[in-house]
């Protein structure tokens, strides 16, 4: 399942070649909004500039652009805007993890402080919108707010299930798929629209960038019990120690035999007295990572039958590549 | 200073009497955007409808509107917009406040722990631009923006001021114009914009706005330490626990004779050491309260200036009587 993080990186440099220059002129936009004539602000936001990692939003919105007409400056506003509204997802969420890395760099709460933090990710969203609303068109606007609406649902979804043993799957992919599959929904959503594509091949896009972001969410909660923490970036092995509900806990919590059931109900609620090695053999044993690694497959078949609408081309191929990506990444 | 706290409200009440059915009008706006299907965020809405005060935004938004033409839908909207943004700021000020209590309500964090009230903040911000965004004109959404990106500043700096003895006068009023004057503003400058009128109208509205919030904070940070709990609706003397520089205090810590001075700046380090009551006494002796609410009454009048541009009309003359009642309140 895993590939060598080289391997991955290269491969999504060869993926973002159809957009290379319009990254960096989404790069640009996104420098050229994130600014303030306070010292302070603008070293933070130079803290938030580092957090910038692959830019998989843009490139999703960037790519279903190009495969459904020619790209242009809108493009890369709309493109800036969702790689910003994410920007202020990870910062609260961030704060909500006590988390003090990223990317390894500090996070803006172990810099400046919880506070700071909160305010910073307020500020994001904030430029964000503000962004988004120079274009001449409400719509786009109005399609943003409607999927942070949707993500701001998913996140006190999340929180609210928080060692919530009694949680099932359903309620797993309603919380993973506002949380998550909202934001790459709308950014493969506004590419097309941006292009002037038709209703249905807008909305064919939305579901393609819907599907594939679930079926990222789910790699990453696999990834937090069995990545590689210098791989993926960050530290690992938060969710467990948070209590967030992930697919293979809620798998393994079904699944697994009486006596490991029980041991894993009883660490979600001390997590010190199970490391994430326990946690991972008691999961590999159950079959929970291959089920939850085989349903991100399935999201992502479900994810490419949306680009079935497409004529062949560069872009297109580097989107269904994209979201076969998404479940051999391992950063 | 003060008057008794039945008058006041009558007295607002009356003020309102100009747009009494079109506030109405915001309030059933406000509820239809603050939606959920969710039924224990729907909960957390009701908790935040609670925290309704007075409506002053969404009133001067509307006296603003009708002082320079006729109100229409497109107010309602952005005065439901401008109140719902500033509920936001309030649901994150109670996290970075650590507050238990607000209008002898719990908080959202009380309810529901800190977690869920930085994500029901997002919550907020987030409908208030989906809402803003219904509009058919992006003017709006890109002035609420705008400025939701100063009051982020603006609470930035207030965090960064923390505890900070060598604040001056300067850096305080930059900070409370960003963080109060610019929604007010903004609020103003929508109502008259709204009503089609000329640019210098509008701007001068979004003057009278500003310096109306900048007095109304002024007189926000003086019933901090002064005021009535009970009356005023929310726990006070938070302001100098948490050691937030306010203009009676950086007044006092350069005006106090040395020991006192001494004494304040040591209590700022360990404020169980001075109760509300003491600090009360050392900043009236100085002469900082009566000098805050000076200033508080020399920004009223700048606020007034910014009316001369209209013509007499009974929405003038509440809007002239709000920014009066601003520093005679103890709500």
């Amino acid at each position: 399942m895993i590939q060598r993080a080289e391997t991955a990186t290269i491969q999504l440099a060869q993926l973002y070649a159809p957009i290379v220059d319009h990254m960096r002129e989404v790069e640009r936009v996104f420098d050229g909004e994130l600014v303030c004539d306070l010292p302070f602000v603008a070293d933070l936001c130079d803290t938030v500039r580092s957090y910038r990692g692959k830019m998989l939003r843009p490139a999703l919105l960037l790519l279903s652009g190009q495969a459904t007409g020619t790209l242009t400056d809108a493009h890369h506003t709309l493109a800036a805007v969702v790689e910003m509204v994410h920007m202020a997802t990870l910062v609260h969420d961030d704060v909500l993890d006590r988390a003090d890395e990223r990317r390894r760099q500090p996070t803006v709460g172990a810099i400046a402080g919880n506070e700071a933090a909160v305010l910073l990710g307020d500020f994001l969203i904030s430029h964000a919108y503000h962004l988004c609303s120079s274009l001449g068109d409400q719509y786009a606007s109005r399609s943003v707010a409607r999927a942070t609406n949707i993500v701001c649902e998913g996140e006190l979804l999340q929180n609210h299930f928080c060692k919530r043993l009694a949680i099932d799957e359903a309620e797993y992919f309603e919380m993973i798929l506002r949380k998550t599959g909202a934001l790459t929904g709308v950014a493969c959503e506004l590419g097309a629209w941006g292009s002037g594509a038709e209703a249905d091949v807008v909305a064919a896009l939305g579901q393609f960038g819907q599907k594939a972001g679930v079926a990222f969410q789910i790699v990453d909660d696999v990834l937090d019990i069995v990545g590689d923490s210098a791989k993926v970036g960050k530290t690992l092995g938060l969710d467990w120690t948070l209590g967030k509900m992930t697919l293979p806990i809620i798998h393994a919590l079904t699944h697994a035999s009486q006596d490991v059931a029980a041991d894993i109900r009883a660490s979600l609620d001390a997590p010190e007295r199970a490391g994430r090695d326990q946690l991972r053999t008691w999961l590999e044993e159950t079959g929970s990572i291959d089920y939850a690694v085989s349903v991100a497959r399935a999201y992502t078949a479900q994810a490419l039958a949306g680009l079935e609408v497409l004529p062949p081309s560069e872009a297109k191929s580097s989107l269904s590549a994209m979201a076969g990506f998404i479940v051999v990444r391992h950063f």
